[in-house]
């Protein structure tokens, strides 16, 4: 309980957008890091519906019986608005949430997805050095919060209904091409169904790699059911082949090094931005300089060179 | 002749990098605009061998022969590396460049896909406000050069060939849900695969688009061929067609609207990440924080926060 209760005061702090507290977050950050990335960090998505809590309770509790801790954080970027869509509800997860070997968060809700990835990628850093060694990282299929998720992942992982035109959708916002494994749930409700639909994720992936380059690991496709527990077992045995693989060839510490040096820039970009907006020279010439290139009587690449030339004067 | 000269002229001065030169561009820029926009402004993609210079001197030709005077630009990143791979050899539309009612423009080889194109959009500023009142904007199926040209123009055509799975790749890529219009070339060789293909990207357009709002202008599918002529008479209707139904809601000039803020905002950013880059704190502390954060000895978010801080003082 102890535990628990100091990674949570961890998170809150380095959640906190107080400046004294970012200089006091940073230090802490400096002093996890030693500690950090020996977890295994698992991406989670799937549109609502699909049956993502069943399934991480249930993958939950599988792992803390086999001696796991197991930390399970959110990225939800709309959960400003709604008021915490994924996690905030923590009786979804009501038998994990009350172990002690087990640590569920909700997504931060501070705006943007840059700035929500950021605090869960920070979160994940805190419950590693508290000694949880497998990092789940939930998210819906909004947006493109996938593809942060994704990026902070060891293995990404994609549910998906029994349905027809569902592997379309997914293909369509490019997420597909991100799974390393997709998991047809619900296939207690229509064995027929998902084996169609596995049939079809199969051939699906097949012809978007097949223009790539040779892989160690072709994307996998499994069905299951989370509510009956069917497939567990043989979900943790790919991960666990996944992973293998992955640290054989070194492709996992190549894996994070690129997340991290993407992480960095991507928050170097939004801090200019930022910066940038924040500029009183800016925001005395934006309203007006916008307006004129909506109206075609200024063109954007001048607007934008103006812009970028009054915050030097 | 006097005329083609002075685009080309024009459009060298606005490709310069010389600060002088750029201070006169402006000049220039601000000059042409209120001339400018009164033309068709068309995008046309497609993989190489698809057809696409074919099918642009077929088509330029058509246009010329009734009064339309036609520009036709390049967005290729790569160009600079393969030197020229699209347009860089007029002899490929041989009798469309020699005529004087048309205007045929190389990709800018200045390297980002973002400078490449803004240049273009500058030369397509230049060309309408020359008089030429359709412009075409060719882009080969790389990278994330489409989505560069569809957001330069005000209709996105996607060139495919009749085969399997070219469908699956363009919506893998996310290029499918650009287009307003899909041609399947080549009709002529294999008139039973031209129908088969047009069947499969209907439906797959079809898919793409059920969970969306109701559109003005639901995407078409059209085969034909570029060689023989055949369907380009048809294309051309399609095309007015289109124009008719978007500028009667207002739906084109929403469009022209959206696409200059976000040209002017992706300028702004690539303007920022270049400053930072330079910037001598930076570039001192950069090479080595990089490599502090790949190798996970500093948290990405404190490297980027020490960077950022670096430069202001």
């Amino acid at each position: 309980m102890q535990r628990r209760r100091a990674v949570a005061k961890a998170i809150t702090l380095l959640e906190s957008t107080r400046p004294d507290h970012r200089a006091r977050a940073d230090e802490l950050l400096a002093q996890l890091l030693p500690h950090s990335g020996r977890s295994v960090r698992l991406g989670i998505s799937g549109v609502p519906g699909v049956g993502k809590s069943t399934f991480i309770e249930a993958l939950g509790l599988f792992l803390i019986e086999r001696g796991h801790r197991v930390a399970v954080l959110a990225v939800d970027p709309s959960s400003k608005v709604s008021g915490g869509s994924i996690l905030g509800d923590k009786t979804r997860m009501e038998r994990l949430s009350v172990d002690e070997r087990a640590f569920i968060r909700p997504s931060p809700s501070s705006g943007t997805l840059g700035g929500v990835a950021e605090k869960t990628r920070e979160a994940m850093l805190v419950c590693e050095a508290a000694g949880f060694d497998v990092v789940i990282v939930e998210t819906v299929g909004v947006g493109q919060s996938e593809t942060a998720v994704a990026g902070m992942t060891d293995m990404f992982v994609l549910m998906q209904l029994p349905n027809a035109g569902d592997d379309l959708q997914a293909i369509k916002k490019g997420v597909m091409e991100l799974a390393d494994l997709v998991v047809i749930n619900k296939a207690d409700i229509d064995p027929d169904a998902a084996t169609r639909a596995q049939a079809q994720v199969t051939s699906a992936l097949r012809l978007l790699t097949q223009h790539g380059r040779a892989m160690a690991w072709a994307p996998h496709v499994m069905s299951m059911s989370a509510l009956t527990g069917e497939g567990l077992e043989r979900f943790w045995q790919t991960v666990e082949e996944f992973l293998a693989v992955q640290r054989g060839g070194g492709a996992l510490e190549a894996r994070r090094k690129q997340q991290a040096l993407e992480w960095m820039w991507e928050r170097i970009d939004a801090g200019l931005r930022s910066e940038f907006r924040e500029n009183p020279a800016v925001r005395e010439l934006l309203p007006q300089l916008r307006n004129e290139v909506a109206a075609g009587r200024v063109a954007a690449s001048t607007a934008a060179r103006k812009l970028l030339d009054a915050r030097r004067t």
